[in-house]
C-alpha cells in the first residue's frame, strides 16, 4: 500500500490568517489524500531576529487597517462566521501554543487548536491568560487543571523552543506556513490550495 | 445602457507580483465586463515612509528566497514563461513609470506596461536606463526618443508625485494593489479575482 503524504501545517494562535487555514485545512487534505501533521509554533521569537517587536499589522497601520477588512471579506467568502478582533491584537498565544506543544501526538491537537483560534476570532473570547486555555480545554472533555501545569514544565517549554528553531533553520519567516516531505515552503493562507496539490504530488509544469 | 464598473489596476514596475497581475488582468476583467484602469505609480516612497529603503525581500531574507521560489510556480501554474530574476533586484523603475504617467490616456499603456514587465521578468533584460525604456517603446513602433523627453518634463514628474501621494492617501501600502469605485482596496495578486468579482458587484455574503 502506498504511504499517504504528508504536509505539515506550522501555525500561530495570534496569526489571523491562521485561523484562516486552520479552519479549512481538514476539509482540502481529505479531499487530495493527504495526511497532516499541525506545527504549533510561536512567531514572536522569528519576528524579533527580524527586528519586529510587534506584529506586521500594528507596525504599519495602513497594511493592518486593510488586513482586517480583507480577513472580514476572506472569511465570508470562506463560509466562516463574521470575525471578532481580539483586543489587544495580538493576543499571547504563550499559554496555548505550549498545551499544543504538549498535545502534539495527542488526539485532541486539532480540535484544542481549532477551538482556541475560534475562540480568538469567531467568539471575542480570550486566549491570553492560562485560565482561558483551561477552560477551552475543560469544553472539550480535558482536564485543564492537569494538562496546563504539565504544558508549563521545563521539558515542554525546551520542545517549544525546539520547534521554534526549526521552523526558523527551514526557512519559515510568516505564518502559517505549509511544509511538504521535500523541503518545499508555502506561505499564507492563500497558498494552501497549492500547497497541499504540491504534497499529493501534483506540480506545476516544468517545476520540481 | 449600464455604465460598466470600473477597476483601478495599481502596479509598479519593479514589483514581481504586479508583473503577475499584469499579465492576466485583461482576460479576468474581459470575462466580467469589468473596465480597466492602469495606474502606475512609484512604491519607493510609500515604502521610505514605512521606514523602508529597500525591498522588504531584500530586508528580510528568508521571505526574499520564497518570494522567488513562489514566484516560479505561480508562473509556472498561470502559464507563463520561466521567471528571470532581474540583477540588481529591485530594478530602478523611475525611467518606465515616468513613460507610463505620461501616457496615462493613450492607447499604448498597456501594451507599453506589459513589455516592461516581460522584459524585466520573463526575458532577463534591464528596464532600468532610459535607453532600455526607449527601445521598450520603439519596439511597439512609438517614437522612444520623443517620448522619454516628455516624460521627463516637470509637469509629467509632478504627475507621477501626485500619483504617488493619491496611492498612498487612499490607503495602498504594497503593489499589486485594486481599488473598486466604491473605495474597497485589495492587496496582491492573489487578491485579483476577489477584486474582480467585488467590482463587478459579486460580494461575499454579509459583506457591503
Amino acid at each position: 500500500m502506498r504511504r499517504r503524504a504528508t504536509l505539515e501545517f506550522w501555525y500561530e494562535f495570534a496569526s489571523t490568517y491562521s485561523y484562516l487555514s486552520a479552519m479549512r485545512i481538514e476539509a482540502l487534505a481529505r479531499t487530495a489524500d493527504v495526511e497532516l501533521r499541525w506545527r504549533p509554533f510561536l512567531l514572536g521569537p522569528i519576528f524579533a531576529t527580524q527586528g519586529w517587536t510587534n506584529s506586521p499589522f500594528n507596525l504599519y497601520p495602513a497594511k493592518g487597517r486593510n488586513m482586517w477588512r480583507d480577513l472580514d471579506r476572506e472569511a465570508a467568502r470562506l463560509g466562516l462566521p463574521p470575525v471578532t478582533r481580539p483586543t489587544p491584537f495580538p493576543q499571547n498565544s504563550l499559554s496555548a501554543v505550549r498545551v499544543a506543544t504538549y498535545g502534539a501526538d495527542q488526539d485532541w491537537l486539532v480540535p484544542f487548536s481549532k477551538a482556541v483560534f475560534e475562540t480568538s476570532f469567531a467568539k471575542g473570547g480570550s486566549i491570553a491568560e492560562p485560565a482561558a486555555v483551561g477552560r477551552i480545554l475543560d469544553s472539550l472533555g480535558l482536564d485543564g487543571t492537569q494538562i496546563l501545569k504539565a504544558a508549563a514544565s521545563e521539558a515542554n517549554k525546551g520542545r517549544l523552543k525546539v520547534a521554534g528553531e526549526e521552523a526558523r533553520s527551514r526557512g519559515i519567516y510568516g505564518a502559517p506556513s505549509f511544509l511538504t516531505e521535500d523541503g518545499e515552503l508555502f506561505w499564507g493562507n492563500d497558498r494552501l490550495e497549492q500547497a497541499i496539490a504540491w504534497a499529493a504530488g501534483d506540480r506545476p509544469d516544468g517545476l520540481r
